[in-house]
């Protein structure tokens, strides 16, 4: 037996005491005996670091444990696990570098951190042979990163389809019940304490496109740059769109893609493609249900076929059952195993295979096309003909009434074609025969 | 650094060459390069045990690796892990003590060894300090083991609402699409592959009743006897049912389920309430869009809230996926880590806690109920007023058409209500009023 295993408590630090790190806290009082019974061996908060510890965050910590020192915190030789719950990119980095230089594991929420800087970290964390936990970066308490990691460590993932972002789903879904107006549903989102004060991030798809790089990451085996993922929001949707889309079959949700292809280039490498859009989805598909703040994501394996995993997104109590269920799987590890685990190979550097990332351009899916144009004779098929010119060629057309001014709102629904068809087609319609036209991606 | 760390690879012995076991030949031969690289040195199989070997399987596995003899298989020094796929109780039960006992650890999908032994083989492979990974006997590829294993390590289960079979989920989907009999599904799900020749163990809900079991243990910490599990099959659902249902806005699923009330007895203890059987839910549930032989689990967490995982319940290679992703983590673990792991704390008898079982008959729900009464006078009134006796009231009721013979079909909803005051109420009704009622319990 090493000294290990004569270990008789396990110190954790956190860094970052806003609602992630009080549902930590919180977690860890109330259900220490559950805890110390999984783990074999109490496991114990060291201290918690925050700019301001005088704000009553209503949990009840023994004061002492509250600090403004943060390498004090990370250095205390009781901290066996740092927890980082500041979010952002620095300080968060320099906090999280320190940990891993130091030899400690660390257990982190931060998707914008792992999304730029995760390839360094997952190395550091490998160089130094410890633990790196991020459950709680994607998906809140969605068991996510876990069920990539090691329930799916024998199968390949082809494709990733994520509602992940839970004010974006909140706010499409609000709209798809009745008919509000954007602004309205994010002005209630904002006062349910659902949408941020300044809601883009989560609005323009940035918050999914940082989680969508963690997941490719893990189930692809390979960094991907965020500017290579195409990311558009859902400021633009209406209720219009939302109705033509239900008449059609389809829901509405803004979903973070990304699809494998073996060996597909010219010179043989794979082929990845990444993108973050609103995305028409059919009725039956399993994530069209999921409403309000939810989220969920329904991978594709090789062998597996489909699976989804379906939860809240975010949220204290949700996010902190990640984070407490990193630190009791580390605090495991620590108790038998000399604090280090050998950390997921697909992360090893030297394994990483090359691959191509897919230009939008040459994106290939079906479109729901929504223009404005003028009720004159011929409108409908001079607008076909430049649609067949570009290969695009139409499933349906619904067009009904008629909007203010004499224009006629008209709906395409075409087959499979190139994004960059597409929009060369989109730009002379629009200059020619129809106002600027709305366009949705659909995945079926 | 330790001799594990010098071990150049890893011999899995398979017993069982099934259709699981040809899955997991298969995943462990084609994705040999990738196995190779999440584990960091080979994962070979060391042979493949079944009592006929001759038949052709399909599978490319080289002849010299088949034997017939299981023991020899276990014992040799190459197989690290041992993989057992036969099911049933024996002589799988005598392969893995064997296994156990030699300290090689064990991988199976078993579900009915589990339910029964459970609580016998997790205390033996914790005494030998080895790991007994069992993803595969719950919900095929769904990584719902390690969810409630590591993901919810920190939180405490509070319910479990599982459709956890295929044959039974996919016999009732087809049964709501259109007005065909129970006998003709189960007959197209025969061909179809989707039951077997003799379906009663799916159809009566035993299996369920065997993996909720199994999720009892490792979601509230303790065995249950598969007696004390109410279970009850789809064999009486009509399509009656199923429309009375869709116009209540229900949807009828075969579920497993199983809850936990902290300390609510007389003398203090918790107790649990386990049932499997035929289940209004209400079509807004995330359970009720789960169709065909998919599988989904809902829980309910004190922090996390609701979760769900869902995916194939069944099938060659999602089952393989899941037994591949047991053996990775395990051959991870013997390279690092010795050959063992503290296996989950959960399971160590000394930390059980004495809980009691609700008896079926003291279980609270709502009720649909469908009579047959004739079609006289005063009925409706005589019914509810037994109804009302025995401490029931009527939240909806139905009535349309008529049978043959002047029977008259009348559905009622109930609100929330004792089983055994419902059963009471119920046996004076048949007496008197109606043909044999139908009663199918509601969850919302």
């Amino acid at each position: 037996m090493s000294d290990h295993l004569k270990k008789e408590r396990i110190g954790v630090g956190i860094i970052g005491l806003g609602t992630v790190g009080c549902g930590v806290a919180t977690i860890l009082l109330d259900h220490a005996a559950l805890i110390r019974r999984r783990v074999g061996i109490p496991v114990e908060i060291t201290g918690i670091a925050d700019l301001d510890i005088t704000t009553d965050r209503g949990i009840s910590v023994d004061k002492s444990l509250l600090t403004t020192d943060v390498q004090a915190l990370i250095n205390d030789p009781h901290t066996d696990i740092v927890v980082e719950l500041i979010g952002g990119l620095q300080p968060a980095k320099q906090f999280v570098d320190a940990a891993l230089s130091r030899e400690k594991p660390v257990v982190t929420a931060n998707k914008a951190l792992l999304a730029v800087h995760g390839e360094e970290l997952y190395a550091s964390a490998l160089r130094h042979n410890i633990d790196l936990g991020f459950e709680a970066s994607v998906g809140g308490g969605m068991p996510v990163i876990r069920t990539m990691r090691e329930g799916l460590a024998g199968d390949q993932v082809k494709a990733i389809y994520g509602i992940i972002n839970g004010t974006a789903n909140y706010i499409l879904s609000k709209m798809s019940e009745g008919n509000v107006s954007f602004q309205d549903v994010v002005a209630e989102a904002q006062r349910a304490g659902y949408a941020e004060a300044d809601p883009s991030t989560d609005i323009e798809g940035v918050d999914s496109a940082h989680k969508l790089a963690i997941l490719i990451n893990l189930g692809f085996g390979t960094p991907v740059d965020l500017q290579d993922i195409y990311t558009e929001g859902v400021t633009s949707i209406t209720s219009i769109d939302l109705e033509a889309a239900r008449e059609f079959g389809y829901t509405i949700k803004l979903l973070g893609i990304a699809k494998w292809s073996a060996g597909v280039t010219a010179s043989g490498e794979s082929e990845i493609e990444a993108r973050v859009h609103p995305t028409m989805i059919r009725d039956e598909s399993p994530l069209a249900s999921v409403n309000g703040v939810f989220n969920a994501i329904h991978l594709v394996g090789e062998f597996v076929g489909d699976m989804m995993v379906y939860g809240q997104g975010a949220g204290s109590l949700p996010t902190a059952t990640a984070v407490v269920g990193d630190i009791i799987e580390i605090a495991r590890n620590i108790r038998v195993n000399a604090g280090g685990r050998v950390p997921p190979c697909s992360f090893r550097p030297e394994f990483r295979e090359p691959v191509r990332i897919k230009p939008m351009a040459e994106v290939r899916c079906a479109y729901y096309l929504r223009f404005s144009v003028q009720d004159t004779p011929g409108v409908l098929s001079q607008l076909a003909g430049i649609l067949a010119e570009h290969d695009i060629s139409i499933a349906s057309v619904l067009q009904r009434g008629r909007e203010q001014g004499g224009r006629v709102p008209l709906v395409v629904i075409t087959h499979e074609a190139m994004e960059k068809n597409i929009q060369t087609a989109l730009k002379t319609i629009h200059g020619n025969l129809s106002d600027l036209p709305m366009l949705i991606r659909i995945e079926s």
